[in-house]
């Protein structure tokens, strides 16, 4: 997505240890009107894929999980790091690393919102590790239901989870793809 | 906000401790359509109040944050609740007790995306005892920015942060205004 490659360029910021900053637009301060051009391409790109429902995880997904949701006409779910005392129903759980917090977390989603046989597009910010799309993969399985595909808004191609996520089997789409970050240079795959 | 009283009224839920459980529609599963009609709702409000950014709390807030920052054509920034090793700047910090959680959490923003001298709208899923309303508002204060008003889903009218809000001077909407939650039933005020 070239409006996004471009704002990347503009304002992110690539520090030591493979680490992509862009928190004026997408993790801290987010763009409305960039946000909502995602969702349109992510919801463009899996129209066939007869998706009943948004899964992403708070609070770096939320954004661009909610636009998406919005231009496909379903649900947004949205997994939480830790258990709210209104979280008295069942649960699906499982332990994700987070690469930027340098700490694993239980993640929750109620049954109820994650009904079984249903096709769920998962939504993250970032694809580094796999972790957190591979953990949100790992509800959608445990709740009886198909994971219709990954939608990632930049993903670091050089890193493990690009192929983790193929290895899975699972339709992977990004909208920034990021061959190096070496020596602090942003450099885009072709 | 009468569609949204009529979804508090079909899907909420009315809990012993003066709690209303909104879970399928706002806090944990999002209804897009419904918080894209919100976000029309507050950006309409404020449409004359010169708003230069939209600020929330992770995590419940970021979706209505979204909405109403993309119809008043401002960016949205959220306080986290926990530090992100990304946050490497000077932040505004303060204290907000968590009423649905039990605890207290420091909330963050970094200063860089909350200037001084903006009209800044606070948006929140919930208006209870005000910590969370009044915590952001302290952020933009401490900012050298003016709160130009408060943004709220759902009013508990009958708890004391209504009056704190009003006490402290700012501007406050509540799309939906609840009077009682006593006996587990749900009233609106007039």
């Amino acid at each position: 997505m070239e409006l996004l490659e471009q704002r990347i360029l503009e304002e992110g910021h690539a520090l030591p240890g493979n680490v992509l900053k862009v928190d004026s637009f997408l993790n801290q301060q987010i763009a409305p009107d960039l946000s909502l051009k995602m969702g349109e391409d992510f919801a463009a790109h899996f129209a066939e894929s007869h998706i009943d429902r948004v899964l992403t995880i708070e609070a770096s997904g939320i954004a661009i999980g909610l636009t998406t949701a919005l231009k496909l006409g379903v649900p947004l779910v949205f997994a939480r790091k830790k258990k709210s005392i209104l979280m008295t129903e069942e649960i699906f759980s499982t332990e994700i690393y987070s690469y930027t917090k340098k700490e694993k977390n239980m993640v929750l989603v109620p049954k109820k919102f994650l009904p079984a046989n249903e096709n769920v597009l998962i939504i993250d910010d970032f694809l580094a590790n796999g972790d957190s799309a591979l953990g949100l993969a790992r509800l959608v399985k445990e709740a009886g239901a198909t994971v219709a595909g990954i939608g990632i808004v930049i993903e670091k191609s050089f890193q493990q989870g690009y192929q983790k996520v193929l290895d899975a089997g699972y339709p992977l789409y990004s909208l920034a793809r990021i061959k190096s970050l070496d020596n602090c240079k942003i450099e885009f795959m072709d």
